[in-house]
Order: structure tokens, then sequence, then C-alpha cells
């Protein structure tokens, strides 16, 4: 069976990419980060995803983004409340982590490079987040590109890294269509950028309300129970 | 005075691309790594390198490559010694950390995105180590195309990021006459793979038989002690 190595950051994306790579007939091996967010109740939600989809091999590795700070997840920046849909899509938003995407990346081509797999899942969606440059189609493509000079295995020409972001043309309420079909279990999910306390999503941050609105549009209820 | 990022190992080519960054005009931001390397000597390398050449700014960030292991350098694995010169230059060797300059060059791109730098100054050098496929020059030159595509200030057209390898053409002796010309104090770098226990270089993997090599044909003298 082929491995594959997956991004799963415990949101919705990344456990509906889980959940895909599967039925694609991978070997899933996830991988997480904690990076210096705010709290750790995202990687919770990755580990109870990764347990739900009977995945054993699930690396969860250290990295300090907080060294440089520069976003809203990673630095003491308010996270943007209700905002519009408008502004939503179109700005760069303060939760952009600098690189972070292009880090993680990297960090799972070396994933893929020690156990040998030649396929890596990324849920980058770029409907949603037209704001964030490094969840493009032409950025990923070329990452592609990048990944297969920069390897032992591209050098040796036996091997061939593919990227793939399947929810990359699929709004949000496709992808949770997507992903009810595939049984993933959503109330073990984690969007909000600004949890509550008690892990309780905040419902009015970017993330919460572009969940809010996928499940809306796809006629589905939302598991997760918002506190206000 | 423009900034620049300065990917800053304690070895050899590094304190000279740092002097060099200086020479361009440029105000260095040196980055480290504690990235699960069997011993801090070379980090203490890069904190005396970069004091001694007066740079103020100095990030060593955590990163956890042991999590994926597949290296002498992260692994359980020998670092080979003594081997002649055309096995040196030839094999990728077990020294080799899987994706490590792509996750190097991540963050400092993260880092460069958070001060508003636009230069990265890295000292690869395809002539010596050319069995490391994330040297060569085409791989550097991909990884600038996806620098400019990953960024906010890529995607607002203002900024472009420029990586710098000013030693990708000269051999080891080129890079010490160089390094000689601009005051770098060698006795301070660290090169050697497998250490002793007081911090002295074995003399005998490819790391520190390339740099005796280079200081020989520039005719000058390693002022480190080699301990046998």
């Amino acid at each position: 069976m082929k491995k594959a190595i997956i991004l799963l950051s415990g949101g919705l994306d990344s456990a509906t990419c889980l959940a895909i790579a599967k039925i694609d007939g991978f070997k899933p091996y996830a991988l997480s980060f904690r990076y210096g967010q705010r709290h750790e109740f995202e990687l919770d939600s990755a580990k109870a995803v990764a347990n739900s989809q009977g995945i054993s091999d699930h690396v969860i590795t250290n990295i300090d983004l907080r060294a440089f700070g520069g976003s809203a997840l990673t630095d003491d920046i308010d996270v943007p409340k209700d905002r519009d849909e408008s502004s939503i899509s179109e700005d760069i938003p303060v939760t952009y982590v600098p690189a972070r995407n292009t880090i993680f990346l990297s960090f799972s081509l070396a994933y893929a490079e020690v156990i040998s797999a030649n396929d890596i899942y990324i849920g980058v969606n770029a409907m949603d987040y037209s704001g964030y440059p490094d969840c493009r189609p032409e950025y990923i493509n070329l990452f592609q590109n990048l990944a297969n000079l920069a390897t032992k295995s591209g050098v040796e020409g036996n091997n061939t890294i593919t990227i793939h972001t399947p929810l990359i043309d699929m709004t949000k309420a496709e992808i949770i269509k997507k992903g009810m079909e595939l049984g993933v279990d959503y109330s073990l999910t984690h969007s909000c950028y600004d949890p509550n306390d008690d892990g309780s999503p905040c419902g009015h941050c970017d993330a919460c309300q572009l969940r809010l609105k996928g499940f809306e549009e796809a006629h589905l209820t939302d598991p997760l129970t918002y506190s206000n």
C-alpha cells in the first residue's frame, strides 16, 4: 500500500483531506505541528481526528514560529471578529502566519523522504482562503517542482513527489458534503482562531464564520456548540 | 540600511557568508537552528561567530528534525570516516538531512517577511557538496521563485525576495581566502560532524577532511586543534 503524508491541523479541511487520501488508496501518515499557536485545542482535535479515522502513524513535531511572531496566531495581535464576507476573501488577514505552508510542506517533504513516500496531501482551499498567498494553486505547483529538485530521491530519479490538493476547487459547503459522505466526524474538528477557555469556538472569527456559512450552504448542522 | 537574513550554522561557510553580507552593505539578522543535531557545539560556534562580527540580532529557533530521523546527524547512524575524495563528492552522504535546506530557507523566509527583509544569504557551495541535492544552483533559483509566490509581500508586488549564494562557485580554499581577507576568525567556527566530547574536531569525517584540504590548498593553517 502506497504511503502518503497528510498535513493534519485538526480543522475541517484537513480532516476531510485525510478521508480522501484513504479512499484514494493510500496508507496515511499524519503530520501536525506544535508551532507556538495560542492554544493546544487544535492538536487535541488533530489527535482525535487521526484516531477516529484509524490512523496509527501520527507525528506531532515541535517548531517555534513564535521566535518570529508577525501573526495573530503566534503573536499578541487581536484576532478580527465579525468581518464581512468581502473583507474575509480579499485581504491577507492578520491570522496569516508568514511562510507557514512553506514550512509545513518542507517538513512533510522531510517526513516523506525518510519513510519513502511520494505523496503529500494538504487541505488548501483557494476558494475560501484567496487571501493566503501560500494556498494558491500556482504556489503549490511550484512547491512540487521544488520538492523534486530538493530530495535525494529526486536526484536519483527513481521517485517523484506529488502534492495533492483535493479541496482546492471546492467551496466549504462542498468540502463538508464530501466529508459527510466519507463519514468524517466533524464534531472532533476545530476551526476557531480564538476559542474560549473551554475550547468551544467563538463563532465570530473568520474561520468560525466560514465554517458556519459552509454548514448552512450544505443544509447541514455544525455539530460543534458555539458558546456565544 | 537594508536588512538581510543570514543562515548561520557556525561553520566555516556561513561565517564567511555573514562577512560577505556585511560588505555587501546589509544589516545582518542571523538565524540558527537547534534541530536535534547530536551536539550543541555548532550553536556555541554560531553565537561566537555572530558576536565576533558584531551581530546583535541572532535568532536561534527550535525545530525537531529528530521526529523523522533519517540522517547520521539526527539519528543513530554512524558518521563515515576517512572516505576518499571521489566518494565525498559523488554520493549523497548519510549526513544528508532530508529536506534540511528547504526547511531552513522556509524559516528564513518567515523571518524575512516578519522584519520586512528582502534578502536571504545561504552559504551553499555546489563545488564541495555536489552530493547534496538542496545545495544546487537550480534548487536555490526555484526556491527564490517560490519565495516570491509564497509571501504577502510577493502578492502585494512591493517586495521581492533574493536568495544570495555568494559561495556557490567557490572552492573551500577560495572561501577561506575570502574570509581571511574579510577578517573572519575561523578559530570560532565548527565544521566537524562527529566532534569529541570536548568539542574538538575528529579530523576524519567528510566535513573535517574538506576543511583541512581547503586550508592546505589556501596555504593557510587551520586554527582549530584536531585531537587525533
